[in-house]
């Protein structure tokens, strides 16, 4: 069955540059939440980009748990302190230091937390694109979190994704049944300021890596000089930008 | 360590109606593709922009194999269909004939492959943020891909996810190390059109969930009346898009 196309053309350049800008300066929010009410219409306009995120099989994983109740908040910021100790123990004794002392989180600080799930049933057994790889509904709600998290952005609110966090419990705290996975656990919020890198780049744990190193060309490991690329070239020059889109 | 604020509201009205737009026009393009190749400044902000992607501990776990071979191509088309055969046999009988005749990828017809990975070993094996949930490198990887699909749909270009593949024959094929995941195998070029609506939706396959179905409050299948939700009604009201996003 053939659908109606979509208008020629109906992303323009500036529309484009949009979404590179919001790309560009998205960030892993932690310790820069102020309290502040969201507004429903920004929160429902969030919620419906992430709902048009792909999805395989169009099976539609997902569900949001929007998360304001302060003792269900605490009881997951509850969760994060004990993995967070635990996690502490697993690093290198000269790292230990530096890594209790990142700010890892704001469930308390942000207004909004959303748990993310993934229903794994959603749709019944066999789902049209994850007959061999079973992880692709998992990746679909991934998707919608990215959606989610460009859309914030370009309203002005930070994302923070907690990954700390013992998943049975979590499972326990929200109640949810045994087929549906806690993808990914946000917080949500306006932000005093949005950090022009992200801070385990700012605070040296971790140098951005060269985007030309992790390119290959036919095959694992398969380089090719720049002379011979012109997309590594394209790619030193990097001039394509808008303006104010930090790198 | 501080680093330097964003410009304040360097992401304009304008800015985040591109990103919308790009959200809700972005499609899984298996049948369209055209053969025309793709520019390489383009192709380089493409991955710029999936290179910006949220990474656990800022691991960058993603390389990018960008496979032109016709050769590897075929190879890994064979892959799709033996595949795809066994895929058809998993169905319910009366959802077989359906499920053959759909088109599920483009491989061949377009230009480019990008098979999108995730070393798992590449920052050791003590990552901030994966210490209890070890899928989040994969999670990393996914929203990479995510970037690069809507940068894509933002120059015009189509992206198709193939999954119907087996992982281990497809590591083989790329030569792939063990530690190193496959995560997405993309199908990259220009279209003769974008659908107005993903495929599966208009074969009346599945139907578009109510989003307001999806949501619950402070917990698992915890719903609130639509009278005392600012949020479900707002939803309901659907009324902020710019003009031209097609839902």
């Amino acid at each position: 069955m053939e659908t109606p196309q979509q208008p020629d053309n109906n992303i323009s350049p500036a529309d484009r540059d949009g979404l590179y800008k919001t790309i560009f300066s998205r960030r892993d929010v932690r310790g820069q939440f102020i309290s502040d009410p969201i507004d429903d219409a920004v929160l429902s306009r969030i919620l419906y980009a992430a709902h048009h995120a792909p999805s395989v099989g169009f099976m539609q994983p997902w569900n949001f748990i929007i998360v304001k109740s302060q003792q269900l908040r605490q009881q997951v910021h509850d969760l994060f302190k004990q993995a967070h100790e635990e996690a502490t123990a697993m690093f290198p004794e000269e790292k230990q230091d530096i890594y209790h002392g990142l700010k890892l989180e704001g469930i308390l600080e942000s207004p909004v937390n959303i748990c993310l799930t993934c229903d794994r049933q959603r749709t019944g057994p066999v789902v049209i694109g994850r007959t061999h790889i079973d992880t692709m509904d998992l990746y679909s709600s991934v998707c919608a979190i990215q959606n989610l998290w460009l859309a914030a952005r370009a309203e002005g609110l930070g994302v923070g994704w907690v990954s700390i966090l013992d998943e049975q419990k979590l499972k326990e705290v929200l109640n949810l049944p045994e087929h549906v996975v806690p993808v990914g656990y946000l917080c949500l919020g306006k932000v005093s300021h949005f950090k022009a890198q992200p801070e385990l780049e700012a605070a040296g744990w971790l140098p951005r890596l060269p985007l030309e190193d992790l390119i290959y060309f036919d095959g694992w490991e398969k380089k090719l000089p720049v002379e011979e690329s012109l997309l590594l070239q394209q790619l030193k020059a990097d001039a394509d930008f808008p303006a104010d889109c930090a790198g």
